[in-house]
């Protein structure tokens, strides 16, 4: 591939699968789903919060079915053994660096308190949704620098626009060697009657610069010579992958638990469709959930009384799944710009890349 | 059962199968593991935090195998997910309540790095490892009194001998509706040329006192009835199994990642025999792991190439498991003296239940 | 434990808890569940089938919830990997001994393709559902002496009165040493404005006699002692727990697959209380299923709408499993009679042991 | 992209990834497999059963290291829950059509009962490792054709030579719509002081057409436009991924039954990348085993005592693995001929699309 083949295919970004986005082509597409980010900047601590807050006024109360997958576990995520348990997602979803998890986590249990006073008392706890990767290489980790105001100050903003690349819990993130970040997108699925939309977000921290496919094209190795053109080697580190990335889906199509967990499955297709195969060191995580229905906490309340999907009409949600995955991916190279942070490390941002 | 009939079949600690204990009859009893705890009592706070303390130096570069079994997992416990990716433990396994969990994580983060500067940097970020029950009922939970010190505080205090009942993370735990809390004792399997142990620690938060069964006795509607005569029915909550327990299996026989999740596994028999069958609201964990090896962190120095114990021989292995946790589980009742805490409620201790 | 008393403790059969049992106390009280037996019994061959048939004209075009939870996954059932990704059962649920397993999965996709005939064309596969123990001991398990003959019999002799003991696919079965077989019961659970009832039905195979708990009465060393006086020690083989239980669980409670899966590790609860701590070369799987409602084949059928039962109301549905598992434990030594089979191997049943 | 276009992607072979294939660049390039085939083909019966041949000479005696991963469980296959539990094969692994499947347990049954006469009486019963795809649009899956000779017979021709694409368990398959069926491959990973090759071999049965990505160029749509020009779109079917695909993993590295389902996980990203997102009727199951050591039966014979590989040193293979999967992919349709079959289906080949 020549210098000037490698530009035209990395110059546009790559629209993945035939199945169109929804009009942001973000996962608030999903009506009510709402984004926000708190990011951290300031010298060797470049970090934040990002949080996706479901359309439901208290979710400890009225709870969101939801499904996950753990396609590498090395990681730190926080909430993950109940929700696999009982299915269901009772706070926001936090994103944030390793080490903030705990922050996060006291962070939601002291917002769940606030508006259910006996959370913990005659109602059970809270389980705190927080996952994580590690910006280690361009923020300062060690010094657990997220507090429980970048968490509410990320609920706070969230709104239905959707900011990409270096910001909120994609601040600090390294992708494919390259910046990474947040990255977001969405997909719509026709049915007989209907549609239903599939929305994706992804803190990508993941990959190896050598693996990576973009749209399909292996621009790894003479991507890797373009930078080691205007970065020294030593900067890019060890080229292990150690990273890993957050994968959350969202739809408002009528699933249930064990729906939504094969549809967190998909997340894995999309993952391997950009180079990588799940390195040992990457925690990779996928999350499904629907805003279809709520299951009540109170017994008293009704239980929902929706049909679910047929099961043999899961397929297209499931290419929707990993194709809105796989353009999140690019969407999170795309936007995210160069960061300088801890010690001098940086990572070059896609466009900087072309730049001369 | 009469009165009398009853008051004998409690009388007596209940001594759990033919296997027999190891000198301490602690978890202790494998050789090396220590246990520290440290106890907060203060008027509406009736918490604190355990520890158990593998004989390793620094376990984050000599990593012990382990295994997981989620019984129930409705529970907020931190580290399971890379625990059942990898199968090692590199921290000190911590106890604490629901919402102590995050500030023993910062703990343990903070203890790692101080030992393993690089950690979160060229090193791996440290997989902190904090299981936790709810002590809502005693503990005034919501103020998240438990901190870093805490922690600290029982790692310091650890020894051979074992403190049990209500202390450490045990102290604000119920049990069977009675006084819970830290329970531990072991067992000791003669092979053909060598012996092993199989130690537990558990922190007991489960269980309906209807269902509660003595070393096999159904005592639970007999005690049911004195403790209504000594206690408001009121102050001994509505009977629903919302606590959880904490099963921690030590072993210093050489079994790998699977068998130990195996072993894990056979918690549930012990637990099941003291009358629990597992609750919905009940987060019930169990983790083995092994002192035979370590796994080093550190990719030049040699694997451990120790023949892993044969298969066929783990029966009276599990058999140690399942006996032990259950008699844990009787050694935290038998220990456990009466707590009173938040806003006035009070749990019996089982002694405390004889006394006129 | 003198004779007398073990004799007195032995007599009678254990009530399992509190929960009352339905009408027949067998599972066939989930109402329209009909259970058949083949018998095979000549000789060295001591074997067969029993099924269980849902009440569901064509379960491949109606299919039930369903739930799986293996225990220890020392077997050979058919059918448990789709099962655990579709949460469905879509034949009948068929007990054999482990080397009948395929003639009777060849058996269920003949029944399959007789009534849907375009099954593995235009329709998908059928997932043959068949369940086993090892029955070596008694029978000539090494000539595969069960057909599809034999699971067309069972099929055809199912009805709502359950026979017991050394029958079916019972009829080869050890257990604790003794005759083994089938056991059946059921538990009603009472809810705020209705009732819902929970079966058991258990191929009983596992188990060594010095762990046995009869009712929560330790008499398995006695028993051991009653047992040498009428066999020769030789003869019980090396009371190695290499057995295997299968244990079938159907309600009539709208569940849906993952509260059945819940429901279906409970089982382990009542297992353990008989004495196992589920040996390594045990087969030890649950099963359980709703029949409160149907999922169509057809997508251009609807979906069910009912609403699932709240989750905090599973506790006594819980406890009604590990009761019924139990006490259809307990039905199936109590039932069993002795036989005598390969190479002159015999079992006693428990009420031989009796006799003079 | 026009024809011309499609052609020259669709002309060569892919190469995928940088890792160099073995000397045969087939998974019996893992020193001591053989494969072996038994083909049927005689009018509306196109079937058969391939083997992979362990290089052990009693596997039920040593037996060897395994993982699994079940990417999506919409299958048949017999034998994996022991291999989940245990970690282990004890026979010739064996791939056939969905309902073949029973009649090659009996045969592998019968084998190891030839071979070790105590099998299921004082040895226990062996665990027939056995999976499959449905065949059924070329072949009349209802008549249950495969036959234990067929079974004996691929073992029997057994080689290192392994022929690929409409043979043995491959011959009935159909994979993205065009003719599928038995693919390998293998990639050798460069180690410090030592190299270990990673051998894939595929059942593919799975696809739509239109997601078909070959080598990274979706060449999907346009090879649908030419396969319409060829042949009538009702002789297509209905594009609905129901297919299944078998991913076979061998390697001679020291990994331990975890390790190797970690590998085999990896599988699912070189499935991804050839276009599929694992269709909700797609069986997709991926299982990887180790010939570096085996695991003895008897309890007297010594364990391996052999150093297991360092967990950091997992990446290159998991790449070798994904890759393997993708190369044997492409393989399969490669080398797949036409072949027509039931009621005159017939799917076309690679090669066969380019022909006049």
């Amino acid at each position: 591939m020549t210098d000037a083949q490698l530009l035209a295919a990395c110059a546009a970004l790559p629209r993945v699968g035939h199945l169109p986005p929804g009009p942001r082509n973000t996962i608030t597409d999903v009506a009510g789903l709402r984004v926000g980010h708190c990011t951290v900047a300031q010298g060797d601590l470049q970090t934040g919060v990002t949080v996706v807050v479901p359309p439901v006024a208290n979710p400890f109360l009225h709870k969101l079915p939801a499904g996950l997958a753990v396609i590498n576990g090395f990681g730190k995520s926080a909430g993950l053994v109940q929700l696999a348990e009982l299915g269901q997602i009772e706070t926001p979803i936090a994103l944030t660096n390793t080490f903030g998890v705990p922050a996060v986590v006291q962070a939601q249990i002291a917002e769940c308190i606030a508006a259910n006073p006996e959370c913990g008392r005659s109602l059970p706890t809270v389980n705190a949704l927080v996952l994580e990767c590690n910006d280690g290489y361009l923020s300062d980790i060690q010094r657990m620098a997220v507090t429980a105001d970048h968490y509410r100050e990320a609920v706070e903003s969230a709104s239905y626009s959707v900011a990409q690349g270096a910001v909120g819990a994609g601040r600090g993130m390294s992708c494919f060697q390259l910046k990474g970040g947040i990255g977001t997108a969405s997909r719509v699925v026709e049915m007989a009657d209907c549609h239903y939309t599939v929305g994706a977000l992804v803190q990508a921290n993941m990959g190896k610069l050598a693996d990576l496919r973009w749209g399909g094209v292996p621009v790894g190795a003479a991507l890797q010579q373009r930078l080691h053109a205007k970065e020294q080697q030593a900067a890019l580190g060890d080229g292990v992958d150690k990273g890993s990335i957050i994968m959350l889906l969202a739809t408002d199509a009528p699933l249930d638990s064990r729906q939504l967990t094969r549809m967190a499955r998909r997340a894995a297709a999309g993952l391997a469709n950009t180079g990588s195969c799940y390195g040992h060191g990457s925690g990779d995580i996928a999350l499904a959930f629907s805003c279809a229905y709520t299951q009540p906490a109170d017994v008293n309340e009704p239980m929902p009384a929706m049909p679910m999907l047929h099961e043999t009409l899961l397929d297209p949600l499931f290419r929707a799944a990993s194709d809105a995955v796989e353009q999140a991916i690019y969407h999170a190279l795309w936007h995210a710009q160069m960061v300088q942070g801890r010690d001098g490390h940086r990572r070059w941002g896609w466009q900087d890349l072309w730049k001369d």
